[in-house]
């Protein structure tokens, strides 16, 4: 197809698509003559997944360009996957975060695969998730809100279910369809997961406090 | 004690204190002279608790003044608790969002307290948790990420544990604890949640697909 006809079945202005090829994001099409090429399928998935990135899950340019590498380079190994797609949508953290009491959570719950990981690194490279979660715990301290052990347990041990769930059924066949789903996943699945849960309050707060009769 | 003393415990500047005074957030001190009031413990837990719903709750004041008002009159429906909560930290949601879809989940899941306060209201005011669930579904929606049903059923029965192990610690000795609890909660926790599912992820995926040996 011509790139007028791309543009029409991706929903990407031509404008942009062009774009995109100067940055190379999107992969040239076949010369079939010097001013024209051809596109395939393969130019509309990519156009997707690049909307889908920039557009919902809220990256920036220089991030989209990180996951599309993994895709275009995929080591094989879907921890870095995971990665890269958690640290390119992950807030902005500061870099010296201590991440001592989070490590004692994770030796806790047996997450050894996590917390085998700091240290680990020559560069002593933070690794995001661990410092996020490091700095949201820091908050609860800061706010005198306190959270016990217990508690932390069962979050972790929902958030485990979530994650088993959702890793299960991480798609194997194409690094193109597990960065899909892996990022997508990351981004998308938050709200969800948020919304879910202040509806499941208010469905445990009725069944404990229920409304007196009329 | 006086103002700078209570600046001093509370942490907030004298300049502050007197604004939130000024704009009524903070009750009056009692009148020792024309010119100087006494300040005692229930000013201090009202700064911090003010100084945690704007700082890390990041709450406008309009906002932090909704949440004042359900502490200081009370209906000791803690429904509408949750429901203040919610929706001061919620985001901007469109108004014309269609809860059909959501309905239909919540029914099946037996979630039906929830879905009962749909159209139950002569404003017919749409929930906010309602409309938040149905806009990230329809942002899953446009980007073709697929979520299947099972799936779904699963993030809503995880969400119900969170929920339960949140509604079930809920503090009902004053309105003040609890909607500290309710509103800290929702604002604090969401992050910690965010960064567990993450590392879980990073560790559900390293026992699915193992390195390499050394």
């Amino acid at each position: 197809m011509r790139i007028s006809e791309l543009s029409r079945v991706s929903g990407v202005p031509v404008a942009t698509v062009k774009f995109y090829l100067r940055e190379r994001l999107l992969p040239e099409g076949r010369l079939t003559s010097p001013n024209q090429a051809q596109y395939d399928d393969t130019h509309v998935q990519r156009l997707r997944l690049i909307r889908a990135l920039v557009g919902v899950g809220g990256l920036s340019l220089a991030a989209v360009r990180e996951v599309l590498t993994q895709i275009d380079e995929p080591t094989g190994l879907t921890l870095d996957l995971l990665g890269t797609a958690h640290r390119v949508v992950a807030p902005d953290l500061p870099d010296d975060v201590d991440l001592t009491p989070v490590l004692g959570l994770l030796r806790r719950w047996g997450w050894n695969a996590c917390a085998d990981v700091v240290g680990n690194d020559d560069e002593s490279r933070i690794d995001d998730a661990l410092a996020a979660l490091a700095v949201a715990l820091g908050g609860l301290d800061d706010a005198g809100f306190e959270v016990d052990l217990p508690k932390l347990d069962r979050y972790a041990e929902a958030m485990m279910q979530v994650a088993r769930t959702e890793i299960s059924g991480l798609p194997v066949e194409s690094a193109t369809a597990a960065v899909r789903y892996v990022v997508l996943g990351t981004v998308l699945i938050e709200p969800v997961l948020l919304a879910l849960r202040r509806l499941a309050q208010r469905e445990a707060s009725a069944a404990r406090f229920p409304l007196p009769g009329p």
